[in-house]
Parts: C-alpha cells; sequence; structure tokens
C-alpha cells in the first residue's frame, strides 16, 4: 500500500473494530486522535501513542480527517449532534454499520451542520484490518475520497464505488449475503456427504470449484438482466426446478434439513407460475426484486 | 483427453443428454450403437455412423460398454427389466438422474441380474458434453470405473467418487445446490444494487469476488466440521446474526425479496438459540444436518 503518513487522523468510537482501525494508523505514521466514551479503552493506543482527546469536539478539531466507528447511526447523532462538537468544516468518514437510507440520512445531516461526509462499510473482521484482506467500501464525493484515499489507504484494500451515500451499505450487504449463502450452501453439500461417510475436508475442494466455476458465469448473466432478456442459452428454468425436485427429495430421503432447497424451488416455481419456465435462471430477478407476499 | 478409440459403446436413451452422448463417443471414434424407444430420435447419430440396435437386448449384447441415460430409474427398471434384455455380463453405467437411495438400490438390483454397474450423475448441459466442462461424476467399484475410464473419457471430465454408489448422486444434489445458491446470492445483491440505479454488470464482478474468496475459506471451515470444535478464531455466530438482521432491514426497507435473509438469520438463530452463539459460523452443521420440524 502507497500512503501519505504526515496526515492526522481522529478514529471516534473504540470498540474492537475502531481500536484495529486506530491501531493501523497509528501503525502506519499517522498522528493519530481517538476518543471513546469509555476512555479506558483507550489505553493501549495510548501506550502505541496515540493522543486521548479530552472531548468529541476536541477529537474531531484534531485532524484533517476523522473516522466513526459506532455501535449504530443513533449513537452517530447522539454523538456528533450534542452540541459540544463543531462539525463545520470537518471531514467525515463513519464505518458505522446501517442501511443506505441511514447512510444517506447521515450524508445530509452532514451536510446541513457543513461537513463533509463519506460512508462506508467494512468487510473485513478488526484482526484482518490494516492488511490487503480487509476490503473496505467508500461512497459520497469522489473528491473527498480521492483526497483521503492517501490516509485511508492505512486501513486495507480501499474501494470506492460512488456518489450515492447508500452504496457503501448495499454493496456491504450484497457481499454478505453471497458469503452466507456459500458458506450455507456448502453445509448443506457436507450434511449430505456426512451421511455417506463422506468427511468435510473431502468434500470441501468439490465445493470450492463447484463455486469458483458458477461465479465465472455472473458477468454473462448480468447481461441477460441488464437487457431485460432471458433466452435459455444454456438451460431452461423448467428443467432447472426438476433437479430442484431431486435435491429436496435426496436431502429429505437422507434426514438432513431441506429448507434451503424448499425455498431455491419455491422461488423458480413462482417464476415458472408466472410464465418463465422457458427461460433461463436469472429471470428470477423478477422474484428477488420484490417482496413476497406469502 | 487421453482415451482409447477401439471400444465400443452403447448408449440407451436419446434424449437431449443421450445424444449428446452418443455423439461425443461418435466424435471420439468408438463404435457406436445407440436404442431409444422412438427409434427416429437415432435418426442423425445414425447419419453419424452410429449403429440402431433393433432391440434393448441387441443393444446390450452388442458393446463391452453400456450407457444408460434415461428420464428416471423406474424407466430404466421397466426397460432393462422386461425379460428380453440379457443383464448378466453387462458393464452398465447409468447417468440417469436419481436419488443416491436410487442407485444403492439400483447397484444390488444389477448384481442379482450378474450385471456389474457404475452410477453417474452428469454436471453440465448437453451442449458441453464432450468437452472438458461437462464433470461427469462416478461411484461403484473402483476397478470397474478404471477399466472403462479411458472410454468414458470422452464424454469430459471424468471423476471417480468412491465404492458407495449413492455418492455421484450426492455430490451432484450438494453441487448444485453450491449453485444455485450462489446464483440466487447474486440476485439478492443485483435486487439490491439496482435498487440504487447500479446495474447487475457493474455489481457482477464484486460478487464474482466475494464468492471466490468465501470459496476459498472452505477447507478450512471443513477442518472445525471434522473436529467437531468450532472456535470462534474469526467471528462469532451472535456478531454474524446481527449482520444478518442489517441485511434483512435493508432488504425490507428498499423493497426486495427479503426470503433468502429471512432463512439465513432463521438458521444461525436456532444455532444460537441452542447455545452456539458465541463459536464460529460452521457450527451450523448441526442444522443442517438435521429437518427442521417448523
Amino acid at each position: 500500500m502507497n500512503h501519505r503518513t504526515d496526515t492526522s487522523v481522529t478514529v471516534i468510537g473504540l470498540g474492537l473494530m475502531g481500536q484495529a482501525l486506530a491501531g493501523a494508523f497509528l501503525k502506519a505514521g499517522h498522528p493519530t486522535t481517538v476518543w471513546n466514551r469509555t476512555a479506558s479503552k483507550a489505553d493501549h493506543l495510548v501506550a502505541a501513542g496515540a493522543r486521548l482527546a479530552p472531548t468529541v469536539g476536541d477529537a474531531l478539531k484534531a485532524s484533517s480527517l476523522t473516522i466513526i466507528c459506532l455501535t449504530d447511526y443513533q449513537a452517530v447523532y447522539e454523538l456528533l449532534g450534542a452540541g459540544e462538537a463543531e462539525l463545520d468544516g470537518t471531514m467525515l468518514v463513519n464505518l458505522t454499520s446501517g442501511t443506505s437510507a441511514q447512510a444517506r440520512q447521515a450524508a445530509r445531516w452532514a451536510a446541513q451542520r457543513g461537513a463533509r461526509y463519506l460512508d462506508g462499510a467494512i468487510m473485513a473482521v478488526p484482526p484482518a484490518i490494516g492488511t490487503a484482506e480487509a476490503v473496505i467500501l467508500h461512497s459520497g464525493p469522489q473528491a473527498d475520497f480521492e483526497e483521503h484515499k492517501p490516509a485511508l489507504d492505512a486501513l486495507g484494500t480501499v474501494t470506492y464505488l460512488g456518489a450515492d451515500h447508500g452504496l457503501a451499505s448495499l454493496y456491504d450487504v450484497a457481499g454478505l449475503v453471497m458469503m452466507w449463502s456459500i458458506l450455507n450452501a456448502w453445509l448443506q453439500g457436507t450434511a449430505l456427504l456426512r451421511t455417506a461417510g463422506v468427511d468435510a475436508a473431502t468434500y470441501a475442494p468439490f465445493a470450492r470449484q463447484v463455486a469458483a466455476v458458477v461465479a465465472g458465469w455472473l458477468p454473462g448473466y448480468a447481461e441477460q438482466i441488464d437487457s431485460g432478456s432471458f433466452p435459455a442459452e444454456v438451460s431452461a428454468l423448467e428443467t432447472d426446478a426438476r433437479a430442484m425436485e431431486h435435491l429436496i427429495e435426496e436431502s429429505e430421503a437422507v434426514g438432513v434439513n431441506a429448507e434451503l432447497p424448499r425455498l431455491i424451488k419455491a422461488m423458480a416455481d413462482r417464476a415458472i407460475a408466472a410464465g418463465h419456465g422457458g427461460e433461463q435462471y436469472p429471470v428470477l430477478i423478477g422474484e428477488f426484486g420484490r417482496p413476497h407476499a406469502g
């Protein structure tokens, strides 16, 4: 990573993640100011060279860039909206977890107080912060991101998504649903194979390979979604549905959980009932794109 | 692919997949006999050099290796158990779709009639047959597989899984649930991002990258399952559950489907309720490994 180390940085909120963020800035040589409601959480950071600000207002004034990492957006408003904090002229990067709507609202709130604002989402666990493995997503004004990227680079693989402040949160949850879905599919397959005495380590490389192959299809399938046309070039949804029935039958027959298989088939069945049985899998975007009443 | 082309091969069942299988054997230079209830489906294969057997019995006698690809296992029994077919001394590779229990039962049925039997599953669509992309799984006696692998190689990437005849079917459905899960997770993410005007092609490379990273974790996570110990080295399940709640909130807030997010959280919640909140994600194998009453 190529980053400037002369930029002063403030980190507000020293939970496990906030501590990791401040630690990464310190390690990269940035003059780092920290603040936390419970000041003792800053002890080891102070020992490592951080400055503990006496108030939030002081913490904001101390640096040209402030990273916020709190429990939720409500905590952000309570802390920074308390009156003692002067936001005018500050540059806030809010890495607090929340929804896209909360991020957009916070951006408006910050703008009303004269602060520049980027919203971010951390796709990493605290121990990974400061390594290239830690992907940190940002959205908001591009100029603000570009100006502060050299400092943010200390945190990991720093990515810019677009001007809409809600994007970091949306990409974050999209990444999470991919993560849990792969883990759950692997657990379903592992459960199926364990009924035949196959251990998890034997099955895992197979699952990994299938995942890699299928992931490679996504850019091509995306073209169908963007064009709104789903010709069955490879396979028709109604053919897939018959194989889904096999998956359910097999899961039930060997006595493992069948909820995931049943949800997979239920969504395909709805699209088939809506007349899309002769089209290709990505036509299911119609089902995923709207709430289900049932 | 390195395969012998002097082995005579019979293909019984000429649906789209059976036609593709016979075509691949012909293309690889194997003397190929075919049979189908509706003989006209063999016309273009005969034009390409196949021999159309007048009866199933004749088809079985014609070759040292017979591939069966019918609608379901019932069709296999009706056709090969009709009396006219002499199974004694034949080598059957049954690529008909079915469950692991059906495969094991068919293996016993074949053994009672003096036939050698491998069960198989095709992880490919018909147009891919004959290319390395077509993965074809086999299970049953290893010696039978090894003996016929040089001919089977004409069909694609031919894999042996083990002596248990049920393995091909189990690996097949395990691969399918991975495939649909990745596609569904990608559709969920695409649906979320489209609400912010992000097109599918923009999001797909991100989804692909996340999938590749997570797939890389599986071998390590498999060790936890095989050891039955799930220390929270990276993240505890109860921390994951809070992020799952964000995923549900975001999906509901932007008006997309939330069934997949809700199922993800429901399974984690059950494991947490069972006392596993401080353990790591693969502890969910306990939930996936048993039917859910609810």
